[in-house]
């Protein structure tokens, strides 16, 4: 069997840098074994065994997901948006190969359909073999694949507008594949999709931290389409600057997405989740002030 | 003039990594000149001009602040411990040798002395040349600098018990000169220094998703001397993990310090301060559902 190695990874180390995203600073995690190094039609996919962080999924060279804080994205990106609605049915996925988001929203008693459409067949097969934790829900009955992409999906769904109760993007960065879910079009698609009181999110690649003119650029353009478009912050060590910005927008411009519709009692929220609860649902929007000021472009900032 | 050079910067980066306190994580800023490297009587002292996050400030190989980020921590530190108050006029900083907190106590008016505590003079005479914008309130009427062990100049204070308002624990993590601010001694020694209305915090070293099982110990000991002791946190992209813990008690049980005791208009909120703000205060206290089950020791983790 040969020894994989990868380009990122150097005396036992994996290096996160990337000078145009996050310039003068990295992010390391040790590497305990190398279990996946192969490009894809669409990416460069890598698979480690850290040391700490559980298995470890990287897409052209950014740490996708690791076992032991993927929970926290998932559980936010899915949640909130699933909450704010209050009774979501059909539910779909663009990208989110992984399946954790997958997992996450079967766990909703009133999701009928979770129709997922991921670009990279690659990601799902590596994430079954790799991460069974994540990858546990694309036999549930309730769940449906479609292996495309999920820009070209949206267009044809368009046509049949009105569908979906939540849409959830979870895609990796827009330097690569995802370019195109950063952009006015996207979300005029997305809205198209939407049931009238339909709620999405999406992975907003930024934070507060990292690049907050970008953030708040692409808030606004969303804005520009949604009555509603506010700025969760979820944190999360494995990610740039330990945090990721989601974007959460509601068709219904009675719909505060900042609020959960529903909430279950505090046991079941323990039994069901181990980041997600209705105050930090509320919490998470709250913004310090100086990034509260750009994001929603406030008189004084 | 000598070039400087420090072990921890290597290829015109400086790598932080600590198999003790993060195994097998490492964060890593670009460096564009290393400003100063000494020994001080205490600790190895360095600051470096990054290439992104201003200068740096780094005790025993770990970040003590960044001139991009710093605000984010001196401000919460500060105002958390200052609002939940409500209305201090002696306040306390133990640490904080380059002023940063200082800045933040000056800015209310109630505030009629703040005594600094400083065991390194190295740290203040280095944050006066290359951290300007922290160490600007040195010479402020109201300010007393002390330079000696905070922990031997409390005990000191305990004799004449009920002096301070507010005491603001700035240290440096517990390995090395600051390992005694972790200690129940210490929260006895607060306790006793504090009037019967006060207010302590105290920088908690961990965060939840570093070694949340030390956290809730810390602030279990915590609990033991004061009625109240709650965890709140705060995000900043250059600590470990993208955030850091913070211990607030209360003196009177009946003062609930995730709430603030008095708010300012939003309109001073956005003049005074980049990050605190009454809300940010609150939600800074709600955690993520199996941090709050580990840290509160709730039925059920």
């Amino acid at each position: 069997m040969s020894l994989l190695t990868h380009p990122l990874i150097k005396n036992g180390w994996f290096k996160e840098v990337n000078n145009e995203s996050f310039p003068g600073q990295a992010f390391s995690l040790r590497v305990s074994k190398i279990l996946y190094a192969e490009k894809s039609k669409y990416q460069d996919v890598l698979v480690f065994k850290s040391t700490d962080f559980g298995n470890v999924l990287v897409l052209d060279g950014i740490i996708q997901c690791t076992e032991r804080d993927e929970f926290a994205y998932q559980e936010m990106i899915t949640h909130v948006a699933m909450f704010a609605h209050g009774n979501a049915k059909k539910v779909l996925i663009i990208g989110g190969g992984d399946g954790g988001v997958l997992r996450e929203v079967v766990k909703h008693p009133s999701v009928e359909t979770a129709t997922l459409v991921e670009i990279d067949d690659m990601v799902i097969r590596i994430a079954k073999k790799y991460l069974p934790n994540m990858s546990c829900s694309f036999e549930n009955d309730k769940v449906n694949v479609v292996l495309t992409d999920g820009f070209k999906f949206l267009k044809q769904v368009a046509m049949d507008s009105g569908r979906y109760d939540v849409i959830i993007t979870d895609s990796s960065d827009p330097e690569g594949p995802a370019e195109a879910f950063f952009q006015k079009d996207y979300f005029q698609l997305l809205y198209n999709a939407l049931a009238p009181n339909g709620v999405v999110i999406s992975m907003a690649s930024e934070n507060i931290w990292l690049n907050i003119n970008k953030l708040g650029h692409l808030r606004k353009v969303a804005n520009e389409v949604f009555p509603v478009a506010k700025i969760s912050n979820c944190t999360i060590p494995t990610y740039t600057s330990g945090q990721i910005a989601l974007l959460c927008c509601s068709k219904d411009p009675q719909l505060d997405v900042s609020k959960p519709s529903r909430a279950l009692p505090r046991d079941q929220e323990i039994k069901l989740f181990k980041y997600y609860n209705s105050q930090i649902h509320q919490a998470s929007f709250i913004l310090p002030t100086w990034a509260d000021q750009i994001i929603y472009e406030r008189a004084g900032c």
